[in-house]
């Protein structure tokens, strides 16, 4: 499965939740990762970012396609790559 | 097709590119775009959004699902709904 996470998450939380997602996904831009993951890991990986996240607050798509053949990426401008910035 | 927008816009450019894809889409997040769309209408989205970007600065990306069905979304926290924030 090929999933796209996007986040909106407090300052004081985000750097937290990034070193998660970064784990599980390749980090994409700056509030997005993305990957292929087994539907386990995926859970795990959510669990571990539900114990960060202040649910009132914060907030965290997850879009799934069961097959990525589904699914096409094009990209404006630059593609970036987050993960040589920091962390 | 349903797609999917991300952004990471310059601060000096990002409210006329959120201005452009809100004629389109609808905002869910505050870096986030998604809704269903005919390949026209994205690229007369995509041509005006091309005219504000600075392509050396600024990243768009754009996932596609040609089916919606092959698509699934999940939340975890708070579901935002930016457009009543400003713009």
């Amino acid at each position: 499965m090929f999933v796209i996470i996007t986040y909106d998450v407090s300052e004081s939380r985000v750097n937290k939740v990034r070193k998660v997602l970064k784990k599980y996904l390749i980090w994409t831009q700056n509030s997005v990762f993305e990957g292929v993951i087994t539907e386990a890991k995926l859970y795990k990986c959510l669990s571990e970012v539900n114990k960060i996240m202040d649910k009132r607050e914060d907030s965290l798509y997850i879009y799934k396609v069961e097959n990525p053949q589904n699914l096409s990426k094009d990209v404006l401008g630059i593609c970036k790559n987050p993960e040589d910035m920091f962390l």
